[in-house]
């Protein structure tokens, strides 16, 4: 092992700094990374939002958050370790005056902690704000530092091609594509990029990875709960574009793309663009045979949700991927809330023997193998298989063989956003989504939001898998979903 | 299921009824038969040898063997269902007069149990007998009774190809092919039979069975005992050919044979024959140079052994199977007495990654997938694969995912011999050795025995996987033994 170099200190400047993401999520991550020494002691963190904190009122809410949210519980020492460069800086964005002020702290900072005009801007803002901030960076010249530039965008991007689009030209306009990092979050999880790894250090699988043996492939991220308070968020988006764009499709591509020629972010990014390219596109009638939209009973009661909404809170689908590899394979993908339980799987369905020995004594048909890889909770892989149960006759039961990730390796693995601002800060933008990715994702999405036009969700109950429509999509093609609970 | 119908009631004819076999192997079976409603009631038993007991002293004694050594324990019901039909007659099987004497006594049994004929003749005796039962069982008539006749016979077969074929010989001479059933009792343990079940009850294996994704196939058959009171045995036999020419490559050809056409005792033996036929003959010179003999340090002191004894209890090999399936991939078989572990496995090394993704950072190699098939003790699958170590770098780890039978199914499976006796009384001969494969496995095996010739074996210290050359036989190939304890 050649273990990778500490990344350069830097200041990550957060927009949107009152915000949820900032205490659950960047706060508890930047700690964590300073307490396992795996990002400079120097590296500086400027909160900024509207709100009119000092610095020592978002340092103490700050700290709070660690305490609440955070996998390392902070102690005096490891949270001053921090708090000695924490700032906030109170301002409204859209104020033309605010970034040269905000100039003069960075500028100050790199003087005294020999930052060097590094920065790493997050935009943790509203979504409506993305663009506005990348503009505002390029023409107050703060993005030209001569340091190292890194600007991240949290999800949603944009909500349809052309707003993707648009939001990726101001940030072309003001960085180059390799500053740019786009956050799905399920990429810093660790059994994602096992997932590569697993595909592409064992030997054996990839012989099977294909048409010739795989029946259907099935991805599920589903969560167990309502949209809780997130009401006003939730019906502008719905569940298409909250999961199905981005993580069903992110998994997508990792499962079905091609071995790529090396282990290097632009490498793993051009196969994964591949496999979105060959994903079929569906006209108008087929987006409504092979799609079904669901929202479950009781939504239209929750905080901020419109009486009338016909927000969908799950969606199931079949795509098809047309290239060499996948032809005629259907790949199931289903995400929604309110379902039986909080899980994210993948699951390889193979075909079948192509002949039967045992017909003679064994009437039932033999299940065929799946391989299950599992992305939260419990992360693994588990391997369905046929054996013969004791005994004189020839009858044949499936059983598992299973790894789990925990028994192996233990609890407490670093959380997706410690990983995914690791690799910001070093530079390695393979976790995160190209330009090019997140628009083939919305030319995948759009004509299904579209052909739904004025259509309603069926509803579900909660705790169920989705509306009755979602089974007869894949009975319609012989197939079952599996059942992850 | 089509559940399979109970066999007709016959009579079990015991020779050599006063050895070991009887006591340890067959009347506990034939009780747990019973008494598990597999055979009918009226099944009798008829031991017989030159020791001189009653009927009653043989079913005292009896009783007592399978009170000692039955999975299941006889109540005083249990036995009583069994010892009602339990007979001994005393007498010389090198005495013409025995066999009519005998068959009186079938012929009373018939008349009163309805077995109508049916004949199940166990030979038990010594090897050097075997020959001699079968012609006088055809010449005084016993064998053609117009029921249904079965001759059972007990390894070892010949002891080498003019012996067998000469066996071969006399048996079909007296009886037909189907009516022969050659125990090799290692075929009547359940994993054995769930090798093929495995093979072929699943779809993602035979695809990477093959030359082109197996890199080497290692089969052990080891013992952590010496070999105790069997020193005259033994010394007659050796390793060589009282596991390797049955056990090993009977899993040899279980493991590497075609699919067969249907689940039938000869379209199973005649695949298992054509591997046989198929493994590449060696030279005089190469057989010195593939096989490793050793016998362990101490084994010239054990009871009935020649001081300067040259028997080997270990035998390491390399086969190939010069086929189209199986060209150029070596097939590892080794088999001892006093090594550290009593385990019997086969596990199938897979070639490496074809291109290694992760050089970047993992400069350690990857080691490949292997799928190990345990056959004894802890019955069950598993496979390594490499994952990724949670953490930044990518760092691959080999990790297992395991099957064990006893966890889903429960200890307590039939003995092999309960399952054979069964299987023989359905006339059912999957799981015992047909003519043909008998005389290749001695095809085989005859070579290196008479390579070897005058010279010695090489010591080896109890507790170690035997000598250093049997390592060596690997590394001249770039190989390593898996440690199966």
């Amino acid at each position: 092992m050649n273990p990778r170099p500490a990344p350069e200190p830097c200041i990550a400047v957060i927009f949107g700094a009152s915000g949820d993401l900032a205490r659950r999520r960047l706060l508890p991550a930047l700690h964590n990374l300073q307490t396992d020494g795996l990002i400079p002691d120097s590296t500086a963190i400027v909160g900024t939002s509207r709100t009119g904190y000092t610095s020592e009122d978002w340092k103490a809410d700050m700290r709070a958050a660690v305490e609440e949210h955070s996998r390392i519980p902070p102690t005096d020492e490891s949270w001053a370790t921090v708090a000695k460069d924490v700032h906030y800086v109170a301002g409204d964005v859209t104020d033309e005056g605010f970034f040269p002020e905000l100039g003069e702290l960075l500028e100050k900072i790199d003087a005294e902690n020999g930052t060097n005009g590094n920065r790493l801007w997050y935009l943790a803002t509203i979504p409506e704000l993305f663009h506005l901030v990348a503009e505002r960076l390029g023409k107050s010249g703060l993005s030209k530092t001569g340091g190292r530039q890194r600007i991240v965008v949290e999800k949603p991007f944009g909500k349809d091609l052309r707003s993707a689009r648009a939001l990726n030209q101001a940030l072309a306009t003001n960085f180059d594509e390799d500053e740019i990092y786009r956050i799905d979050h399920y990429l810093g999880k660790e059994t994602v990029q096992n997932l590569l790894v697993f595909r592409f250090a064992n030997a054996i699988f990839e012989p099977i990875w294909n048409r010739r043996y795989v029946d259907n492939v099935q991805i599920t991220v589903a969560e167990d709960s309502g949209i809780g308070e997130r009401g006003s968020f939730y019906e502008r988006v719905g569940a298409l574009r909250d999961v199905a764009q981005n993580h069903l499709l992110q998994l997508l591509s990792l499962i079905a793309m091609e071995p790529p020629i090396a282990w290097e972010p632009d490498d793993i990014r051009t196969e994964k663009v591949q496999v979105l390219r060959a994903v079929r596109r569906w006209s108008t009638r087929e987006c409504n045979e092979v799609t079904v939209r669901g929202q479950y009973e009781g939504y239209r009661e929750e905080a901020n949700v419109d009486p009338e909404s016909d927000t969908e809170t799950f969606v199931a689908m079949t795509l098809f991927i047309d290239n060499w590899r996948w032809a005629d394979v259907p790949f199931y993908l289903r995400t929604g809330k309110q379902l039986p339980a909080k899980v994210t799987e993948i699951a390889i369905q193979f075909k079948h023997v192509p002949h039967l020995l045992f017909a003679r004594t064994a009437v039932e048909e033999l299940e065929p193998n799946v391989l299950v890889i599992r992305i939260q909770p419990d992360e693994g892989v588990s391997l369905t298989f046929g054996v013969k149960v004791p005994g004189p006759e020839i009858e044949v039961r499936t059983v598992d063989m299973e790894f789990d990730y925990e028994t192996d390796f233990g609890s407490g693995s670093p959380e997706a956003y410690e990983r995914l601002l690791l690799e910001c800060m070093l530079g390695d933008a393979m976790l995160f989504t190209r330009a090019d990715e997140i628009e083939e994702a919305w030319e995948i999405v759009d004509p299904i939001r579209e052909a739904w036009g004025e259509g309603k969700p069926a509803g579900y109950e909660p705790g169920t898998w989705g509306p009755k429509a979602a089974e007869e999509l894949l009975l319609r093609a012989g197939h079952r979903w599996r059942d992850p609970a």
